[in-house]
């Protein structure tokens, strides 16, 4: 049985008892290496287009945790793409791993580690993942993308909304089999392309994991015409966080470089009760002493997160720009700023304060220790953009939910999330 | 000798050497009971005038701490009132009184607990104390004020700014002798009463602490005219807060009672990086889910304080209100309000917030313990006029700055406080 | 036949052809004077309790123009007064006169000039009226307030929302039986007093609009316990406007004296593309020199209406106040402020201006001519006790609507509003 | 004498006594065609070098009207101009050439109409001027921005603040010598290119104002190391403003086309006292619908003018943006929106106005007629760069202030006019 190879029992499963051979748990070095896929402009120039040289093989699902329903989300949709995409591998987070393989009759891979998050950077998720899948709110999102935190190229994400819809989380759950169809077979040459599941079921146990299908070879399956995926590529921060002795300490691992960050990086007074004095600079110049509850930098996608319920606009996400917007500043002329992309940002924390500690987090996420007196946030928006290839590279590759049916009217995703999330401009009134 | 009576000195005082029989901390248990003054209505109707029975006796001096420049200033402040005012006794916090003991050759009075503020609720305090002068910032006052956080009746309130002007401290040091001496002899029927410091020193040492000096005693001495000194009542909430299991946390002594701030009170994430929920009550009934960082309910004195950071417009001391002002939330809808101050508000953290911890803090200082979900912060407006007799008490009794020669103009103090310390609307502009 | 005199009919009323001898207009001036109602504290001491010393007889009807449902409504209403409560006169604008008399089989008062609006100070009308009753939106109430702008003692005023609740509207028109029942009940001693509109019917035609019915007189009819209707007494503004010259421009009657405005006074550029200087001084004082697009002084029930808008604070109606808040300051740090009612504040048009008008609007009708530099807009708040006799008086008794069955309840009115009108604090997200 | 020719004054300059034959007014049309100046990266890629290909010979000097100092300056500048740089020719616009040509003894050039504003488009200016330097405040350069309304191309644009210094006027004017000569001589190969005044001013005369200088020939003239003038190019807004029938609006010309903004477009109530309804659209779809006072799309120069009274955050002119902003907004939940510059966005008066006319301004100016229900504002960012060749052009050239001897702060104007001109941030509090 090609499954159950001993060796490849991971050490730290030893609690797991598998009756069936293939509920196993397997390591993600045996998966074959990662697809890059590459995007392209479209007529409209603001969304790009998804486009695969060859299927993807290896997708990465991640799920909001402690929420039963959301569980059985994610079994059900391990099925389906098992089941209808035979050649695709699925790699969860340990936690996850642990708690659904016993119920899929097919392997999950996953890292050694008891959470990716602990871990010393995990260069092997980048190294394996073609493809990431999200169920939960906008929390699961950021999640996802704080495990590519210290990679320039973070694979595509495909998010579900479990319950309530977020701003990060596009498509409806509903919707899970049209939506994978369209990513798996995005810029797929031949347009008749199409799978018949049952065709293929029996040759799937003798694929190996390290098979490159080809679109080709899945030619005659029934998978209709191939609309390429639609990407917003979600411009990150650039993140490096210096103790006052400077010491870098955005990462537990010294060598791990700078974070990129999705929606913000804020220093807060957290748990002191007294304002905290913070010295702004922007492009290397003084821009000014905040006296304030803290400070976020924030990137468009992060400007309808923390920075909005501070006081800051709405900054589309494909405006190529910073966002400074201080928190409860103690001033009556602190306005919030919004900056170009490539402007370094650094947030110091004043020799005023005496002494005291600060919060500092990403995404919601603190970065707790050392963190005094003459520490140090610098950022630098995030270049999308190769300069010489023109290449699209770097950013969080999103892919945005199309309406069936409505093509020309396919870029109402902001716009929508605006109005159905946000209540924009909310109109007043009642009926008598 | 009169001031070293052995039995007068505080057991607590081991420590200490007094090379001068005078340079004692004796206990405020020896002094005499607190002289209540009337707080009379003016022709303009918003200030009030202070009037004293008989010449105040016992004053209470605090100062902000660690600051050697202020320590002196006390010093020089208590040799000031103690030689031309030798009737006065005065009260120390113990911390300062162990400081600056040493250099007075009079005797001070303490508390013999450590520092009062951790002490069970100092009804000593309110029992002695005729008159408060704090030397600080605005932190200053609001600690002055704390003193009397269980007491319906503060004392009035004289408070020098140091250093930086704020809010409520509204004199100049370099006034104090000006502002002492028209506080001493504010209401004093003899406008032609006056103090003759050299001829007084003499039956200084002769009188009693118990003694009750009238103003017709003081009659000859060179004070010229007594103009009253202007009070402005300010408004205090009247808060409860309440772990979710019923008991009382907003004092350490279960027996306090309510709480009176200054400011405001504040429920607030803290250290928590996520979005807190709180109900928030108006009336009895609910008002609405606030999803935020935190909520403020303020005073109109702390409208210039915390609330305003957070958005909150400035509303005037003399408006009868409460704030309710949210800190960062998560809805582009929740405009701060402004209710009536005798409308009883509630903040309860939510049953979502699935057992989190939040900070609750009350005029800066935080309650940190017992505060989880199902928690209540309960605020009630202070009625500082009784609606029988038409009294005024409660409050806190600031006296307000008035200008030597601009009698008409007096009422600068707020407008004044509003364009010179928060740079009200601040034009626009450099000369070129 | 009593009611088709020729010299009653108005002279005006020259292409009035009638059918039936009931259907004329007559002259307020034919009607029986007013009675005012007192009105007393409830035990919750925020809202009032209508106390009619005897059962009103003459209502003014207003509704908004142009609307043919609610022409419809009107007639329908009137009606319904006419053969419940058969005692009562109906009032009605000239328009709605002319408008609707025809389809009515009993007479209807109006004033003798087309529009009261236009009209020379219409104090008939506060010598005559009881109680007003609106059809309309909050234009509608406004509008009706402002026929009583020069007049301290406003008739309370029952309003009904037609189509749309507006926030000065508090009953939706399918209420209005209830509602105007309860108006006329209020405070009635007899509790089992009750009307049979049957049996009295055939008296009405006999009754003279001059007889003062009682609630005795009434008794037996089966209107069932009277429970006091609920009075909002809302605080207006006291307005004079002074041209350069020293003319007082907020009225075409010079001798009209301030005019009272129920929402606010505005100082706005109007049709000038330029940014306007404003001189503010409170309390004789200068406060600041506002470069903006206009001014307003509010009211707290004008809070929600521009001030709103332009970045004020919600003040409950029954915080006594007036709030500054500028249009579009040219400036970071110029915040709302809320100010004492009785705080005297003036708008001055600078000389920096050179010369150009600017527009002044109270309650969104617009004083156009003779606003320029040098103008002055002076504002108090209306007091709205008597300070001696402490018997209320003045403002606007707005009727509040109670929740039949949830007498605890009651209070919910400005909560509801906020809540269901305003969309205050209106929570994020959409179900997946 | 050369400029004396007869057939070259203009026949609109009747009235004019020219005592000595130079001068005179002369037209446009005799001067050389532009030259067109390239921009080139810097290091630090933001702000972007002037190069001439050769110096620049037509400059037009703009001024604020009726301000006699400011005119006074126009004199002195234009004097150093024509006696340092004898070869460059002087614009002036009408009302000015004749307010200060007899003053000068040299020709000034002008259109043949009356103001160049109310002429029909003049592209003869567009054909004619390297340069334009202002004096005045922000309202010069915006003036000065109009005249190149029509043209994608505005030639680089010097700004002097006088009396106050303003966002878009750069200069202070007693650095008017050094300003010139960086950006006369921006880019010249030859860093050891002087002039000197003196010995080149008998050949001055025979200079033909066709004449191209070459930086060659003014060497040995000493004029030091040239550095090259910085470039900020502001985007500008592309406007069309079409009437319910379909007409242009934007241009008293038909065939003008759209209209460049350097500041914004607003939609506002003017004169009407009623809110007003605009439809949103963005990239085609349906936004929102704003009830509100007005609308304002900004672009990111604009975001510290009408914008920030409005409540919009401060975009810094290099993120390429739009700005949506409302002007009191009747809603609780509208903020602010910043989209990209490639965005069009439309603003249409609804039919539920119900026929009441709207203002509308660019920069500033008013376009007064035909603008009712039905009426549409359509706008675009303007591209800045060719696609294809990736040179820099459109946008408002608007040349940057340096610090002599602080080479490395260099990029301090627009950090600086936040601090010293907007007072962003203005500390709290006063020395006691
Ligand atoms: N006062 C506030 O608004 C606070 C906001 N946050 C935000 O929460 C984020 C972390 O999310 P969780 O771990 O789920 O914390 P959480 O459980 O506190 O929820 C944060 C909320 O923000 C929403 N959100 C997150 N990113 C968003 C985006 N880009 N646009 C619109 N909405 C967004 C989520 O849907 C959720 O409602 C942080 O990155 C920060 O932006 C965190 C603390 C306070
Ligand atoms: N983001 C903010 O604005 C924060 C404000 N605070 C305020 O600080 C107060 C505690 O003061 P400290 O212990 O000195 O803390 P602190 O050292 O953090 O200073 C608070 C600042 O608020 C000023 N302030 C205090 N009361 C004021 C008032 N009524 N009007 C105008 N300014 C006022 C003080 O002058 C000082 O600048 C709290 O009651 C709260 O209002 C506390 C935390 C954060
Ligand atoms: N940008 C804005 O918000 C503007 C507001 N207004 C307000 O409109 C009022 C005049 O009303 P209309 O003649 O009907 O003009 P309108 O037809 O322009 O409508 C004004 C709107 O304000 C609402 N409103 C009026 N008073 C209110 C209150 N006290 N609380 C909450 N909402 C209220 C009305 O329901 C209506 O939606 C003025 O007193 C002024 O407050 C007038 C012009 C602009
Ligand atoms: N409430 C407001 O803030 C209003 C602002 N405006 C602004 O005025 C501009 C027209 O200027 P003027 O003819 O001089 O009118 P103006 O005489 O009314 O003055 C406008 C003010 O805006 C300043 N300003 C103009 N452009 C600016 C920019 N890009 N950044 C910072 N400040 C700027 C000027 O220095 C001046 O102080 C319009 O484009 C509009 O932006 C116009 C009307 C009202």
């Amino acid at each position: 049985m090609k499954y159950f190879v001993p060796r490849r029992v991971l050490p730290w499963r030893r609690s797991f008892s598998h009756s069936s051979s293939r509920r196993v748990i397997k390591s993600l070095s045996e998966l074959p290496a990662r697809i890059n896929p590459k995007y392209t402009e479209t007529r409209q120039n603001d969304l790009l287009c998804l486009q695969w040289p060859s299927p993807p093989r290896n997708v990465l699902l991640t799920k909001k945790n402690n929420t039963p329903e959301i569980t059985e989300s994610l079994i059900e949709y391990a099925q389906h793409i098992h089941s209808t995409y035979p050649s695709m591998n699925l790699m969860l987070e340990p936690h996850a791993a642990e708690e659904v393989h016993s119920k899929l009759d097919f392997p999950v891979y996953t890292t050694s580690t008891p959470t990716l998050h602990d871990a010393p950077t995990p260069t092997i998720l980048s190294d394996k993942t073609d493809l990431v899948s999200t169920l939960g709110g906008d929390g699961t999102v950021l999640h996802a993308s704080s495990l590519f935190a210290h990679t320039p190229c973070v694979p595509p994400i495909l998010s579900f909304g479990m319950g309530t819809l977020g701003f990060l989380g596009e498509w409806k759950f509903k919707e899970y089999k049209r939506a994978f169809r369209e990513v798996y077979m995005s810029g797929a040459h031949d347009a008749y392309a199409s799978i018949d599941q049952k065709d293929q079921s029996e040759i799937t146990d003798s694929e190996d994991a390290n098979t490159t299908p080809t679109y080709a070879s899945i030619r005659g399956k029934s998978m209709g015409a191939a609309r390429p995926a639609r990407i917003l590529l979600r411009n990150r921060l650039r993140i490096s966080v210096f103790s006052p002795s400077g010491d870098r300490l955005n990462s537990s691992d010294p060598a791990a470089g700078d974070t990129y960050a999705l929606n913000e990086v804020i220093v807060h007074r957290g748990s002191s009760p007294h304002l905290k004095i913070i010295d702004v600079f922007v492009g290397g110049r003084f821009l000014t002493e905040a006296v304030a509850d803290g400070m976020i930098i924030s990137s468009p996608t992060g400007s309808t997160a923390y920075s909005l319920s501070s006081g800051g606009s709405i900054v589309h996400p494909l405006v190529s720009s910073l966002l400074l917007t201080p928190i409860c500043p103690r001033s009556l002329s602190f306005r919030p700023l919004v900056l170009p992309a490539n402007t370094p940002i650094t947030l110091r924390l004043s020799e005023k304060n005496r002494g005291r500690e600060v919060e500092v987090s990403v995404d919601g996420v603190r970065i707790s220790k050392g963190v005094g007196v003459g520490m140090e946030v610098r950022v630098l928006g995030e270049d999308i953009r190769d300069r010489r290839s023109g290449e699209w590279c770097g950013g969080v590759p999103s892919i945005v939910r199309g309406v069936v049916g409505m093509e020309e009217k396919e870029e109402d995703h902001w716009v929508g999330g605006l109005n159905a999330l946000l209540k924009f401009n909310y109109p007043f009134g009642e009926e008598a």
